[in-house]
């Protein structure tokens, strides 16, 4: 028998304990799943934000802790966990970001708000460039930006990714480093975020970077709302150097009814919902990393815990 | 030298003049382009709609006749015209209607109008279902309801297509014949109708038809106007029954100003530019085509008269 704590929200708890049970039984896994054990007896954390064990010390026997989310930033620094740690990559997850990013990146290049917001019965017949006329660039090439970034290729964008450390795929033109990250900035006629939180993604996307992208360019916020010093995007949409700015994540969610976000004519607010972690196949992530634990294979998704992701 | 007629309105001897010259150049072509010669010296016809050449008979020595755009039916009813008739299929005039429909299906499925018209301050956390979940069906599998089926199917839609004769595509469920038809429309959550203009086709999408889409369907028509009988989708989209209409093509284009669509709360209107043929891949596609009858080879895109398309 394998003993699973699952550390999180009790709300949580409805949601996942059926689907967890049905993906360990389908994995042939005999699991004793508890939201509460004696911390020697458990054998693996499945863990999400504000659950109750903030101190992984006394999880002696602890083989893996397993998040249930795709950021980590609220467990990475804990000085506590030396379990591996696992963060969660989910094809649901990405499959609903790719959605977000191509449904969204699609409305700014063809001008669609134009039509949503303008039925005035004038009839203007301008044809909207083409795709490979469009220079998209994704800032990170994790799971969730690359597969976006394949996509939009796909879709016949003119694509670049940047990454903190080389990465290549193809159809897209991939940079890395501080010198490529202005390159793929200034190219950007939509810019998307997927980067991950850490400390030296914080305001990566600052004053000086906003400089650095074309008049009026777009900005896609699927990320994180730490990647975005709030204060420098609002000056670049007041004056229109951004045309304007979709965002889904906030330094403070749900974000406050009398943030300017909501008001600016230049913004699009969605309530995080660009990506949401599906608990049917989350439960199978789940489930197929700790029968890799009991078969002695190494686990999926690992943390790497000094970048931070 | 090989004499080719330009038989289209003035202005658009101006837009294509310089890259059909082009093209003819590139593929080594000795081309003598005018827009008027002695009907008995011609080669091949270029032609759009509402040019000076309404009768073909004199055009003895016409081996083709050309056309710049992908609808024929201002031509292929014409008793005169007893040389071959080829359409234009364009990648640039593809690209732009894949785009137009993926930016469409992906604005309805992921219900961007509520996030573009209701920045109201009120955090909704509500998620879309995935692409996976959402039916699709493309009416009309020529070249470009081929394509736009095949990038839905791409982006995860659960996608099926249906044509007058069978068809076959990859990860695209397709349906042919009248009962084909109505299954066709029966799992239509977003109907795309990309089917040519013919007289099977006229208000193919009746109050019949409508009957049988799921509640609250949405239809895109980047077709053809006279595909759908628009009193009966006046019906259907007041009484909520057809969830929203996103049209780029009318009976009457420009449309009116005071046509009831312009103002009906479900309804799209954009001014026919889901797409239109780029001049530089449009004059490639005719070069090569009078490249292929001076080989000998077949011509391609021919017009199979007796279905009219």
């Amino acid at each position: 028998m394998i003993n699973v704590l699952f550390a999180a929200r009790p709300e949580r708890w409805e949601t996942y304990e059926t689907p967890l049970r049905r993906a360990f039984a389908e994995a042939g896994l005999e699991v004793d799943l508890r939201a509460e054990f004696a911390p020697s007896d458990v054998d693996y954390i499945v863990y999400a934000p504000n659950g109750a064990v903030q101190d992984f010390t006394p999880y002696r026997r602890c083989k893996a802790v397993l998040s249930l989310w795709a950021g980590v930033e609220s467990i990475v620094d804990n000085a506590t966990l030396t379990q591996p740690l696992a963060r969660l990559v989910d094809q649901g997850l990405t499959q609903g970001m790719v959605e977000w990013v191509s449904g969204h990146v699609l409305r700014h290049h063809l001008g669609i708000d134009r039509h949503i917001l303008g039925q005035d019965g004038v009839w203007r017949a301008e044809v909207p460039p083409l795709a490979p006329d469009r220079r998209v660039t994704v800032l990170g090439l994790g799971a969730l930006g690359m597969a976006c970034a394949r996509a939009l290729a796909d879709l016949g964008f003119d694509v670049s990714g940047w990454s903190r450390s080389p990465k290549e795929a193809e159809g897209v033109t991939c940079l890395s480093g501080a010198e490529g990250l202005d390159r793929a900035l200034a190219r950007a006629d939509i810019l998307v975020l997927l980067l991950p939180r850490t400390a030296a993604t914080d305001n990566i996307v600052d004053a000086r970077a906003l400089g650095l992208l074309p008049e009026g360019a777009v900005i896609l916020n699927p990320g994180r709302g730490q990647l975005i010093d709030d204060a420098a995007l609002l000056a670049a949409l007041d004056d229109g150097r951004v045309g304007h700015a979709t965002l889904d994540v906030f330094r403070t969610e749900p974000l406050p009814p009398e943030h300017r976000f909501w008001a600016h004519p230049r913004v699009t607010v969605t309530p995080h919902i660009a990506s949401e972690t599906r608990p049917g196949s989350a439960s199978r992530v789940i489930a197929e990393n700790i029968r890799r634990g009991e078969a002695g294979e190494a686990f999926l998704h690992l943390v790497d815990r000094d970048s931070g992701y």
